[in-house]
């Protein structure tokens, strides 16, 4: 798939309001995010709607080794997705980037990192637990269920069982909290429900492992609820990815 | 270890200038780190030091799984250290307390999050760094040499060698960016240095695995040169742990 460039504005009337000489400027100016077809960057793309931030996306395929070439490994070191650019400023690390458009357009769009700083700090709490906990075992599961067997590699079953018990207990925890807060960081859509959107998608699809998430009642409601924004739908549609 | 009330401050005037009744009240309400003796906690102890913030500490034996007690779990469900209690409000992940307190005392102490919005989002790129690319290698070594051993297991040469492979492949890239910054984030000292302090200390000592750093010239100035702040050196004569 080619490059998006995705204009559309959470606030439709504040885009009108930018004079068109202005408008001309910024959409020079726009933000390229680096493998929109991938999870992480996914991170970054849900994160811009919810903020209003117009972009464009630049396909890079990891199967052909693209993330590995010299010229993105100026921009990207480890060679890894996202990168972003805007304007002369580079950023990598998805959730780096997901805070930076969160704090730089605090009051544009929907707040993400809440009202308070104690707010903030459960919401950089349950980020952190979606980074160190969540991610790594459903990573584990999505390598070995959707991505080794596209490399030709044939999954272990006592691997995969593995990595699935490691997210039952983290989804414990989370059905746990979630009992008693609508959100992860409170009653606040945040950063950290936000973050994990495009790795929980991939259990909803063919990889058949919805009932993790449909076994735990308030998990599951809180997973309704978060996939539905019109962020995430947009999201899918575009990129849809691997899903 | 018991307990240590840390009372220095970064600016002992600033510490004068609080009326007895003041101090008192927020003597009662000092901050609590549980875990002092390992290392994610410890990087909540150096920017608490470096932000002239006092606490006290709450030892934490993992080895005697006070971790996974009912009341422990009430604070951390996970069993992590570290958690923090401040007054009413409890937080955990090492990384959100630090950036929690990082950002509450913004003007007191040393700056950790750089001036800018560009400047934050940059220590943040390698705060992620650390967590995401640096942190799972060592942190794999530091078990299989340090603490599996204390548990009665055998290390494998073969899996430390890989994880130490890994961690090569991120200290090069350390390498060539300490070429052209003094620090990760670029000038300033960062929460994103500070995040490296407490795990890479372990290379130092007993591990027997200071090449991985003194092998890098600037790899190796620049442990030299964050490890040498007083904050540090403070925190490993008080918390020794398994250096």
């Amino acid at each position: 798939m080619g490059p998006i460039y995705y204009k559309e504005r959470v606030d439709p009337e504040r885009y009108l309001e930018i004079r068109s000489d202005e408008r001309e400027e910024e959409e020079k100016m726009v933000v390229k995010v680096y493998g929109p077809d991938y999870a992480n960057p996914k991170r970054v793309l849900v994160c811009l709607i919810e903020k209003g931030v117009e972009f464009e996306t630049v396909p890079i395929d990891i199967f052909k080794d693209e993330n590995r070439s010299p010229e993105f490994l100026k921009l990207q070191p480890f060679g890894s997705v996202p990168v972003i650019q805007d304007g002369d400023y580079t950023l990598f690390e998805s959730r780096a980037i997901a805070r930076y458009y969160a704090q730089k357009y605090k009051h544009q769009g929907t707040d993400l990192l809440g009202k308070t700083i104690e707010e903030t700090g459960l919401v950089e709490q349950w980020l952190e637990v979606e980074a160190q906990c969540y991610s790594p075992p459903i990573t584990d599961l999505i390598y070995k269920i959707v991505l080794d067997p596209i490399r030709g590699l044939t999954p272990d079953p006592k691997l995969i069982k593995e990595s699935e018990d490691k997210l039952c207990k983290v989804l414990d925890i989370y059905e746990e909290r979630l009992s008693k807060s609508k959100y992860l960081a409170g009653d606040l859509f945040s950063l950290a429900d936000l973050s994990h959107l495009s790795l929980t998608q991939y259990l909803m699809g063919k990889m058949r492992k919805e009932y993790l998430i449909r076994d735990r009642k308030h998990v599951s409601a809180w997973w309704d609820d978060i996939s539905s924004r019109p962020s995430w739908k947009k999201v899918i549609e575009l990129w849809p990815g691997l899903y």
